[in-house]
């Protein structure tokens, strides 16, 4: 039995841990940490626990926890992670950081796009950035994992195949982005108020959102070169969800457009194999309802004969795959269990 | 492994049971009854079982179903059940009928509430109110299962024990609840539209919902006299869960209001041992989002000593307690199976 | 043209007497009154308001405010009103005070169900409880409103002329009650962000509510003698809204109940000649969606035979009727103008 | 006083057509028109207008309409207005046409994307386009007029001056777009059921959207040349409000990108002196529910100098500017009343 803390218990993204794990046949949460509610009853922050899960919020203390546990979660804001790993640790324990401290390859990026200073950047190269069914073999041997965005898991496994078969002009992809309001966190913000959110839509962080370096870091490594991109994201009001539209020209081969086959055959190729990828084909659309409470991504796609642009669209469950079932399916994967194992519950509807 | 058949599995009550069986180590669905969509892929219809269901649904083939399965779940309208049910089919399956035609044991009060003369009467007799928690004894032996109605398994529960125990006056019992919009069921119909239901709030059926004498006919054998009440559903906009809040005067005894401690140890009484059921306590609520997806009913109460009332209050997710879920409890029961499995899902939250 | 003043005008009750005072032929805001956003431009702050509105945030300067303004409205909380008011403001300046300060006559009542103390008990005998539709008369010579609580405008209302004419028993009622978000106030609490809110319905202040004493004073005045009542407030997923559902019994006259005609009768009694209160009659009952937006009260009634108890039902906009629009209702009839004035909009829907 | 007839009133945006004018001081309705509802109360289907309304629904008569009233609102399916128009009527009343008969000059265009010959081609050329800010002048003089689509209005109005004045390549431009479920009306079908939609976004129509060759060909005549976009609309669980993010390279003028100066100012060129659009400027993005209710247009932008491309967005309430609101500022015009009379209320929030 594999034995997990988790730093960042009380947020969305941590009890989603949690909530996975309490079915997990081969891993238990024995470290409930939350700085903000120390000494209390978990299921008196989270009532959907009650009776399931009996234990306090503790302190992080990051010593203690290393030699109590197997694997760490760290779902905390930027920054923390980084300030709490070290060689000493990381000989001791593995650890899934869903936060952004170890994403990007470049340091200057991540304090530019950030705002902060990183205090370990010894080891972000060492750092394997565990989007699941790109990186799979590094993830196996991995002691530092990073856990991709929300929005960056579904943007990119959207366009991956597409880009790394060059079937699209890298230069004009546009990921246009909704979410549901789980991502905003827990935090008790005036914008996030019911009030403030249901009954509208709105756009935020455009041209400017801390995703857009993720997405084009990976991506480029499918282009083999350099791209950027534009990527806007909005908020609409639903508790969870991510659906990211792409649009891109269409590379013509000998003067013809690709066709849905060959683009559906591109699609199988990466993923044709993989469980939680499911290629809904041309001409149908995913809906974020149909992955909720699951780690299912669901992707459809149309091609525009009158723009040469394809449409690409991707959905996931923010709090699954983009968050705590992809840092499970990690964990899976570094453990050497099934992958997925304790993920595998179909999507809640309605 | 147990075969199991839907009739009506494309209504979200049927749907549920689909989600519940895929979970489930010992039951499987074989045969995806619906007649509005015969020969169409059940996954068409509902996309979140995309790559989870390789089925077509089917007609109801009621001598057929017998022959390949071993428990019928009819997911029907009323009527439905007490008109295929006969002596032959219950000699071969076991059936559990989420519909009203076997809840109540006088056919003129169903007939009366219903509108429509029953086709089956013969059976109401035998067939059990699978209540889990109070009639689990009754259950095991059923060949025909009534499964209770949503806002009835909540607004029973949630009373019980202290009628049984005499500490409330049968005669105030006034249940008012809350119903999310899935209990409508998923007919086309304009009343139902997310643009009608969305920031609204409403009572309906007032003083004449059909499961009034269902909630009636249980608690008159806990109070051990025929008693009536006033019971009004509203409906709110949210997808899943139903609130009872019931009112009822305290009984004196030697003088003496019950305190909160008594109130407590009858429910604890009664419910201590149940795994689905979690008596919150005095001063503290139930929420339906900490039930939501999962088995659970929560309950609590509160005294008010102004008035001499107790206020008690459960609460259920009505597509699973109130529904799929209580009829999986119901087969786990009738199979000799642990009566949890499949069902210790964790509530979803947010 | 009547100058108005709002001290809490960037909370959602103060925002609203903004919109409604923009359609006013006869008044206009001129002091928009925020502590907590002083010298930012308003319509940073409420985005609906842009170009609407171009004017700054101002500090709570009440000398200052009563040399400019006819009228003040205090959309704050508990205890500020009390803390400004004076003899010499009351001498220059009307004030609608939308807090609970100056509601309960009985100054012990409100210590104790508000836990703070009464910085201005003098001024509350001279006080006038501005619920329009009762208290006309004395409105129109009000220095001092005290404007009343959403729940209540509806609570009462619903019952008042039942009890009036002695058609119910005091003693049985019952107010079971459901609230938009929006009356839970703009507070950055983790309880009101979306997420929390969002699927879920809960009760809250089981028992204790602050206007249940509000409640109970009223109606003891139509009852002609004190009565106490229950009051269960709940939370649903909607920003505005509040359906109040009511239970007592009728009292039987030459051993007969009364009649629904007798009913309606009450109702148009009282209710006849009122251009804000639509009686909707015996089996049609109020939604919420139906007074979106408007100063409207709908009520609806059921009586049921079986069990000789009325089901009364009313629903309001908490923020219109139940706030603002009532607010300016009562300037309207303080001021001399015609009562409806500004406050005819129909509802919205959807 | 113009005397309105409404064919269709008991659709959404009929019946906001109803709302609309009851406060329009120059204009009212006497014809009610709906087939399904013939001789039903008017208010017993929109209960919102429950003593504001008392008519009953009347058949769609052509002739008896043309006699009786001065303008006929026609808010009906697509073909039903082309089937009725005729010069004859023509020559005795104004028709304002909310469905997309009128709106594209091409015939074979229009039969194309909607699928249905047209009945009155005749008219097509005589028939003025009405978006009010554009087109003004034609409007004055219209008997026929063709109110625009919910997402032409806002994708057109947010994109307009860029393309007319050179500073984006009308090759690029992407429009993405978020609609509330209102755009889809009170038609009864499964897909628009409170359950299916709630919690959920899709995209749907994607590169096949009707409303695709009307956003073209606007904006085509503001290119000057013919252009071709991808346009995507999205369902997203509210009830009002259309968001359009849009996407486009922008141009260079001696080998710089315009400015944000640049942007403001042709954005201010064309809407500074227009009472419905609200250029809320660079970094300021619009939000739907600052618009709700109103007529109002807020449009935003944000400049990417990483990819050289610019992002506009523009919101509104579907219902008014993008149906009833934006009919009743054509009636306005073509009556030679004021513009925005009946249409100055303010957005409502929350």
């Amino acid at each position: 039995m594999i034995k997990a803390g988790i730093i960042g218990s009380t947020g969305y993204a941590g009890a989603e841990i949690v909530r996975i794990l309490l079915s997990h046949p081969e891993a238990e949460v024995v470290w409930y940490g939350s700085r903000s509610y120390i000494d209390q009853n978990y299921s008196s922050i989270y009532g959907n626990f009650f009776k399931l899960v009996d234990a306090k919020c503790m302190d992080d203390n990051m010593d203690q926890l290393a030699k109590e546990v197997d694997v760490i979660f760290t779902a905390t804001p930027q920054g923390l992670c980084a300030s709490l790993v070290s060689e000493e640790i990381l000989n001791k324990v593995k650890i899934i950081d869903l936060s952004a401290d170890f994403r990007l390859k470049d340091v200057s990026v991540y304090e530019k796009w950030y705002g902060i200073d990183h205090k370990a950047s010894q080891f972000i190269e060492e750092a394997v950035y565990g989007l699941c069914e790109i990186n799979r073999e590094d993830i196996k041997k991995a002691r530092l994992l990073a856990n991709p965005g929300c929005y960056t898991t579904c943007s990119i496994l959207t366009a991956y195949p597409l880009i790394k078969e060059g079937l699209i002009d890298p230069d004009t992809l546009i990921v246009d982005a909704l979410s549901g309001v789980s991502g905003a966190g827990r935090g008790a913000k005036v914008a996030n108020l019911y009030c403030e959110v249901n009954e509208s839509a709105k756009p935020y962080g455009v041209a400017n959102h801390r995703h857009t370096p993720e997405i084009e870091e990976q991506l480029s490594y499918a282009a083999g070169r350099e791209m950027l991109i534009n990527f806007t994201p909005h908020l609409v009001p639903m508790n969870r969800g991510i659906l990211a539209t792409e649009y891109a020209s269409l590379i013509k081969k000998d003067g013809k457009l690709p066709t849905a086959s060959d683009i559906q055959a591109a699609y199988d190729k990466y993923y044709g194999d993989e469980f939680f990828i499911r290629v809904l084909g041309d001409g149908v659309y995913p809906e974020t309802r149909w992955v909720e409470g699951s780690n299912f991504v669901d992707i459809g796609f149309k091609i525009d004969e009158r723009t040469s642009r394809i449409i690409m669209m991707g959905t996931i469950d923010n709090l699954v795959k983009g968050a705590a079932g992809q840092a499970v399916q990690n964990m899976n994967i570094m453990f050497g269990l099934q992958e997925n194992m304790g993920l595998n519950m179909a999507p809640l509807f309605p």
